[in-house]
């Protein structure tokens, strides 16, 4: 149908979602640390001032601007000035090592660098190795002079204070890059994930209904309390960022984590939702000021890695309301998300546990299946494994400048999450392990999380580690790593353990490990986890 | 950003919309009158065995497939099914005379046509001057045989039970026009307005926030009832049933609006939200069961003409959660709606009620201005007046074949909608005029609308119309037509009356109209509304 010539098309850009910044609760705020406030038309005024000083220092379309921020009012508006100017946001993982950050700021080709005071220390030992830089800016906290050698373009505060309070944001192709950031795994150098203004349009769009318009997810709504607790270099925050500024939500951004301040903030600000790995939330219950807290009505939304029922189970003592979502670097991330349907919803708090620590089902948008080794699409039956690839409106198109590995990504014209997982008929997905750990054997797949679970209750293991190592007849077989609590310890006893599992129809005979090593100590990674790498050399060496 | 060459891009398609359904809340139902219900799991069945029915019958991607049908089952699965395939889903609108129903039908193309019992025989009448239809497929309530000389497919209940419940929807371009429809002026043909998967797509995922996630407007939830009171025919029924379906809704069809068959539905199945016209709210509240029905915690979304104060007043006493939206035929619809933010939140009811009549606050994506006479931007001042045009994802790209009609309507690159408004510093828009019928005088505009309302505040007024006459000075001066309650009354008095609102401010001096004409009736159109382009017609003759 031919549109009339005058007509224009309505590319979707983040200045979108900016232009409802106060449009439906003017009065709400934006908080940093309890120190600063800030209302939505302050805010709408400083994100035009800080896209009228990146024009001054030089900023245009296309050049990559980095910052190293921990969660802050500074660091929101600029996930907004950034790419309304067509520039790319690069957030940078400050808890990778000095090289790796070096490694990635070049990669990216950042050209401009906001810098935190707590970071330029680290910039001042890096900055020689960086090949595409030409100008930082300062984040200061308390205003002080700098005194570091790094040469400053100037403060934040003080350079948006000169400017303009308008700025007229460019129209231009929504498929435009908004965003990279790096994900790192155990082995290669950190790979660069970047996001267009349509994806995150889409993503905080969806976002928006899916976290307030289900009564099984009643998460974020207009009158929430929003206080991150992902960093905001991690994943866009999980992109409630983006959605609490359409809704115009009160948003507490508490600077670097700390969990006593933390708990304090949620008291203060009556926060109503946050979202936070397992470790962190672990951290805030066992503060000092956490113990003493009752946190009722906190919504906490977990993601990064499975949530132990143990930790659930504390958390909803505390009153607080836990839900889970799974997602990537690769993903914006939103994949899936504990909704609660009526069904659970009837159930007592404890039985509802069950599904709000599971991964949740597919968001609105997101086609996810599992396939099986054979390449065929496992039934939705609670059993059936395999891996889960995704479509969604909201993917990374792949890795920058990594040409084969985008490939790899994309296999098929699917993502590969790399995830196994199992999806029950309600449609809640339940991960099982990471592809590469997962066991191949005569064309099964046995999860080594599953059985590494079930080795270490037998009560004298002390840590246990699983992998699959080659097997000529079977493709692979599960290997058990063992640190026995007393010495006397067999494999034929924890072999026996495992029979009542095979016995009860929970994993197939051919689950069991005929190969057990009593060990001191597990190979573990610089982050603590087991270096399921390393074990598996060690054992072909 | 070079993408893996694996990398899908991902469509906007209405499939994905219907691949959330039943997702997130399997056990709610989509009724018919009470008669018929369907768990979600049969609804997506029964979208699959209709596209499979359709395609048996000849439909192939790019034809056109017309509905005559009331708000039911049926049409929802229209709604997916036909675009699904390719297919353009033409939302005949019955209400037209015969002939201007051939003229769409006909101007459309449309390929396959599903008509309900009670409009076979409109078709008998019509079918011999529809020059591009070639099949028919009944849709019977009752089931019984038809005695029509239609020589129809079958009938649809039939033709689905036959077929497969798995139809794998293609992907395609989201630029393809998934419905059509037409609307009319005073003058001409009707006009031809179509929207892409696209727009529909994004329109409804907005929609999902927008109704559920502001607390402000909490219209639309997975818990809700939804029943509509707009025809399906009638701009998507504003697009509320394929937000309900994203949502999981459970959802009533009432069939033909019959008031006390409605307030039934409405008693029976506890429905919190419909969404109709002044007129049908006012039908509902006065017919027999309406008046012995409290309607507590009933929703209603008003749009299509102004609320009046005195119906917002009655329906809330009524226990009616009253709220107001705004939009067009070719703006598919959604522009403004009521949201009542925290501070009008605090007021009593019934000052919230000014707000709840006014057209609303702009829709998250929506880009509302209002344009003074002299194409300057006007102020948002609550005085200030100007046309309204906007930008938005979801407007008509022109009108089907009318490319004279269609530049005017996108002039200068925003849809024009030929509404006259100002906008009040908190963002409510208030509609003064259709801009055909404001008074262009000096320089400024005066709302006709405003004039009659305020002079037939004069005990002595039965009706009055105003209209703009050409005036060499002035451009225009404006014409007040008037039916006296008594005789004597004289523009003189009317003057002085008007006068009041001038020194209060309300009004300019220039509103005042000089020529005045007593008369014993006001001309009308065939709806009931004043004719203002016949008034102005004998006037100028």
């Amino acid at each position: 149908m031919p549109a009339a010539e005058s007509a224009q098309s309505y590319p979707l850009l983040i200045k979108q979602i900016f232009s409802s910044a106060g449009r439906f609760e003017p009065d709400n705020k934006i908080v940093y640390r309890g120190d600063k406030s800030f209302s939505y038309q302050e805010f709408r005024e400083r994100v035009q001032q800080l896209a009228n000083a990146l024009k001054a220092a030089g900023v245009e379309a296309g050049d990559t601007v980095a910052v190293m921020d921990w969660d802050s009012h500074r660091y929101l508006e600029c996930y907004f000035a950034v790419p309304m100017l067509g520039a790319v946001l690069h957030h940078v993982n400050i808890r990778l090592s000095p090289e790796q950050i070096v490694y990635t700021m070049n990669h990216a080709e950042d050209k401009l660098v906001l810098v935190h005071d707590d970071f330029v220390p680290l910039v001042e030992q890096v900055k020689g190795h960086l090949t595409t830089v030409d100008g930082y800016i300062r984040l200061s906290d308390t205003g002080a002079e700098s005194t570091s050698d790094v040469d400053f373009i100037g403060e934040y505060e003080k350079l948006l204070a000169v400017q303009d309070k308008v700025c007229n944001f460019p129209d231009f192709d929504e498929n435009s890059i908004a965003t990279t950031f790096y994900t790192t795994g155990t082995t290669g150098n950190p790979k660069g994930v970047f996001f267009s203004h349509r994806q995150l349009t889409l993503h905080t769009l969806n976002m928006v209904g899916q976290l307030g318009s289900y009564d099984g997810l009643p998460l974020l709504r207009s009158d929430s309390v929003y206080m991150p607790i992902t960093p905001m270099f991690h994943v866009h925050a999980w992109g409630v960022p983006y959605a609490a500024v359409m809704l115009n939500c009160t948003q507490i951004y508490p600077g670097r984590y700390e969990p006593d301040k933390l708990v304090e903030l949620i008291n203060d600000y009556q926060v109503t939702i946050s979202h936070c790995v397992p470790t962190i939330l672990q951290m805030l219950l066992a503060c000092e000021s956490g113990q003493k807290t009752q946190f009722n009505d906190w919504k906490v939304l977990i993601g990064g890695s499975a949530l132990p029922m143990g930790l659930a189970q504390t958390a909803t003592e505390k009153g607080i309301d836990i839900y889970t979502a799974y997602g990537m670097s690769e993903t914006c991330p939103l994949l899936t998300i504990a909704h609660l349907n009526k069904e659970i919803r009837s159930l007592p708090v404890e039985q509802q546990l069950k599904y709000r620590i599971l991964t949740g089902v597919p968001a609105n948008l997101v086609d996810l299946t599992i396939t099986e080794p054979d390449g065929a699409l496992a039934p939705h039956d609670g059993s059936a494994v395999g891996e889960i690839t995704v479509q969604a409106p909201w993917l990374t198109m792949g890795y920058a400048k990594e040409p084969e590995k985008q490939e790899e990504l994309w296999e098929g014209g699917r993502l590969h999450t790399g995830d196994v997982a199992s999806v029950h008929e309600n449609g809640f997905v339940e991960i099982k392990d990471r592809i590469k750990d997962v066991i191949k054997t005569g064309g099964e797949w046995i999860s080594s999380i599953e059985l590494e679970n079930l080795i270490s209750q037998h009560p004298a293991v002390a840590a246990v580690a699983v992998v699959g190592i080659p097997d000529d007849k079977w493709g692979e077989r599960p290997f058990a790593m063992v640190v026995p609590k007393t010495a006397e310890l067999e494999a034929a006893e924890l072999q026996q353990h495992l029979q009542q599992y095979v016995d009860n129809g929970h994993i197939s005979k051919w689950a069991i490990p005929e190969q057990m090593q009593m060990v001191d100590d597990i190979p573990k990674t610089s982050v603590g986890k087991i270096n399921k790498k390393e074990i598996r050399a060690a054992l072909s060496a």
